[in-house]
């Protein structure tokens, strides 16, 4: 469970609640009808704007990114250079027997056991990192457009508000509680698209830039195996990927 | 027809009816001159800044890709596949008796089966898929560009009724419907954009990046083909843009 | 004369002027210094964010694009193949005597009969493409940029009006035609964008794209032709310019 | 002088100054907490965004652009085809002897007299134009972010007005006159932004491309020259950067 | 510590502060739950969308950007310079006694001195410095972001204040103070995006920038080490990176 941003989270909607309930009455921010209109109203325009199958992908992405743990690099890294002893000691063949649960890199090994030729290889892993970068765009931009669609319909139904309100006024002293629940749609459709969709847009990205990285390095180490390079070149290139300062050293890598 | 798009777009526009319905009055929202502003001015917008031609082609596009079933990835593989079998055992030549409703891939083998260099093979395929991309992007961009005329056109009519009712302020009474019939239009102009036009730019994105991918696979393809590689080697190089949880072995692809 | 954008033009036109007749009094949406803050603010903002030569070129380009005829692709490639059957049976010293308006397709003729290397010939057209492809650019760009500046003049006029209205506001009576007047600015500054200047902008990029499709089709034949392929092969590369659907057989294309 | 730029900066002036005369009481368009607000509070964000050496050098870009003539392109393309015949003539070292204002065109002989490889020329004179790039667009990117703080510090200053004229709001005939001085800071922002910072950035970027452009010249005339390239296939190569209808012909150039 | 920043902070301050102090009470621009509804709802929107690690980055880095000196290329250019005298005299070896706190120049010697191969040491220094930019871009983005949160939740504490106020709208008198409580939350969120956070990421961006530019002369030099040119090539060469007129010349940085 991904603490700081479930931290950052209820700290952000206590905040904001804690600002309605000082003023007194909470009940002049609750309107149903007007959370139907921002709500479906933005399921509906992102169900009309992308694949119904997108759709799922991106909720039960945003799902996993909060649950899951993400990877880190050094691991990816450590892996990499432990086939890369095992293929020089005992062949590239053995890379078949490697068993993991990361499917770019079991890929990766079949190929390399198979005798692919270089050129095959590149171009086979090249593509996959392409497709999960536009598939992972997708998710994100599902995330993106629901943050631009929340807005949109929240502001379609302080109009609608402002419209019944002003079409039949003839007492003045009504304007103000009917203005209210008019900007309410507004109020709903700004905090879900600034409290959630926008920022779980930015989580997914910022998972997509990490898992990238380390689908780099699984490639980068699997040309080098194949290339049949020594554990310290291959270090020596994938480690550049690291940040300097969280750079484990060779040694660890290899005692594990 | 894409049942889910239908089901979104309805839910919708019933969430904003009943909303505007619960309010009282239906006929506060009905302005017929408002509607002729909007839908003409943004109509008159896009017809001066697309060809002809490219409006009508957008329309088309709208219309297809509601109704058309998309084309799975798989299936364009499992074709390939099929054709490399093919190819191997009777030779190139067989491929100028493929019979293909797709154009791109019957292309691919008449100039497979014409004897032609791989540069020549490759660049006027490469060509090919520009193009698409370069025409779908021209679709999306007319309802892109819609999306940004009718709030414009909105806004237009908005301050055409504000101007009208200022400039003519005797009665302080009236300015309550006044006003509601001057935010109509926004209302028109909002509502198409956000419901209408922005999510079938989005659909036909989303249309383009899977055609695009069809494409490439059968490119990749027929390079494979010209290249004499045997189905195992196009199998892997190929399944990578295709997302490995949706994957169809190469076994069920070769029995068809 | 482009019919469609004409047509369009005219019933925007139309329509926005029935809404302002139909209100009632026309008088009270002509106000001459509002027009001129915002014509000439949009004027010299645009003189001083562009080159003089730069400011006319544009409005030449707009004058040329709704007056002169788009050339159709299909023809470009035409010429290419007549080109290429001559230069065969002739040789390549007969594309001297080549006489067409076209500038590029001549100095592409010109370089060919000259005997000069294909890296030169590559080198001098590529940029002559990019040459044009920018000098577009800043020209949709002038329309781009009159496209901001026209509501930005439209608010800055509403600014000068809000000011005078509200430092003398003694009678509140007249709140309501003053605020009239102000508002003409914006009105003034949105329709001139909307209407004019960002539709120019876009029918310019579409036409760009257009010729630049053409000299694609001028560059890539005139290199088959220095390579000395045969029109069979010139066409199956060029026509992947041209939409499947539009292209025109190559027996057409020779017998002309 | 950039004559052009100078009566379009001057002709909008005068026109939102009659604007604002015409509507006779002067004053009220005058508040010096206003215009301290919006100039200081503008420099300072711009201070805090840039190197200080970044800001002088784009104020210094600014002036010089006004005053400055720009470089007509083919003078500098006559200067490499003379220098062209020249070390055809005498040998590549005579270029060791040029004389020009022109630091690149300096460095470019230089390199060429001293000897050193193509691939080392290359480098360095292509680094040299991507660092002049990326300096220039420092320096617009000074005006632009100028041209986004000047009406953030307007609003700021009109939220503040508002702010203390609603928070003792016991005389409404009061609103008018402060509410007008509260909208002078959006005015002055505006004006600053729209009539200054951003055509500043239009035309420093609309140099930047002509400059990069005779560099260009210059570094395929370089290249040429020391390819030992006749002048004709040197003027065919170069004159593809300048527009077909300003190109002198090679004659007039080599008469120079 | 980098002066003019602080001046133009302190100055942009002291601005804004006289002007809220001439309009005699401060009390009215002081909201303790306005100023927490933006301050958390900013942070915990940040947290939400980025890595804990990240945002802790860009607090740093921040720190690290007005405190730090940034370093001179010139002085970058006259190691490189250095280095490539030493090791042309004495050998690639001694690279490896050179003791520097730059990581990345540390690693360029070891991999030189280890007689790694060109194309490996070009792989990970490249990657190095492709690491770099996207972590420093995530950086940037950090702040970029709670430029646009800040507002964003600015205009949230305005509409709770507007509903709140307008929810029980008895006393027409009371409306002025409520209205100026509301709108001091757009002022701070408006203030702290402008002063403080987009700045920030511009200073950042800068930052980066002219440290690439250092990696970009550590790189090309330690290429040109490998391929032992002389002093003087590689002045030629890294000079391109320094602009012109602040380049030292090759003599002062060997005497060095």
């Amino acid at each position: 469970m991904d603490f700081t941003s479930f931290a950052g989270f209820v700290c952000g909607i206590i905040m904001i609640a804690s600002a309605i309930i000082s003023g007194g009455n909470v009940d002049s921010f609750v309107s149903v009808p007007g959370m139907m209109i921002v709500c479906a109203g933005t399921l509906s325009a992102t169900f009309l704007t992308f694949q119904f199958r997108d759709v799922i992908a991106a909720l039960k992405a945003a799902y996993l990114v909060f649950t899951h743990k993400k990877q880190d690099p050094n691991d990816v890294l450590a892996t990499m250079i432990q086939l890369c002893d095992k293929s020089r000691r005992q062949g590239l063949l053995e890379l078949e027997k490697v068993t993991t649960r990361k499917r770019f890199l079991k890929k990766a090994c079949m190929l390399i056991a198979d005798g692919s030729s270089e050129s095959v290889i590149r171009e086979a892993l090249r593509t996959e990192i392409d497709s999960l970068k536009l598939r992972h765009f997708v998710v994100q931009d599902v995330f993106r457009k629901m943050g631009l669609y929340a807005p949109a319909f929240g502001m379609l139904g302080t109009l609608i508000g402002l419209v019944q309100m002003l079409s039949k006024l003839n007492d003045p002293t009504l304007i103000g509680p009917a203005m209210a629940i008019a900007l309410l749609t507004t109020f709903y459709g700004s905090i879900l698209s600034t409290m959630l969709f926008l920022p779980i847009a930015g989580k997914l990205k910022g998972r997509t830039i990490l898992q990238v990285i380390n689908l780099e390095i699984m490639f980068e180490g699997a040309i080098s195996i194949l290339q049949n390079s020594n554990a310290v070149v291959v270090y020596e290139k994938l480690s550049s990927f690291i940040p300097a300062r969280n750079r484990r050293p060779l040694d660890e890598m290899r005692v594990e």
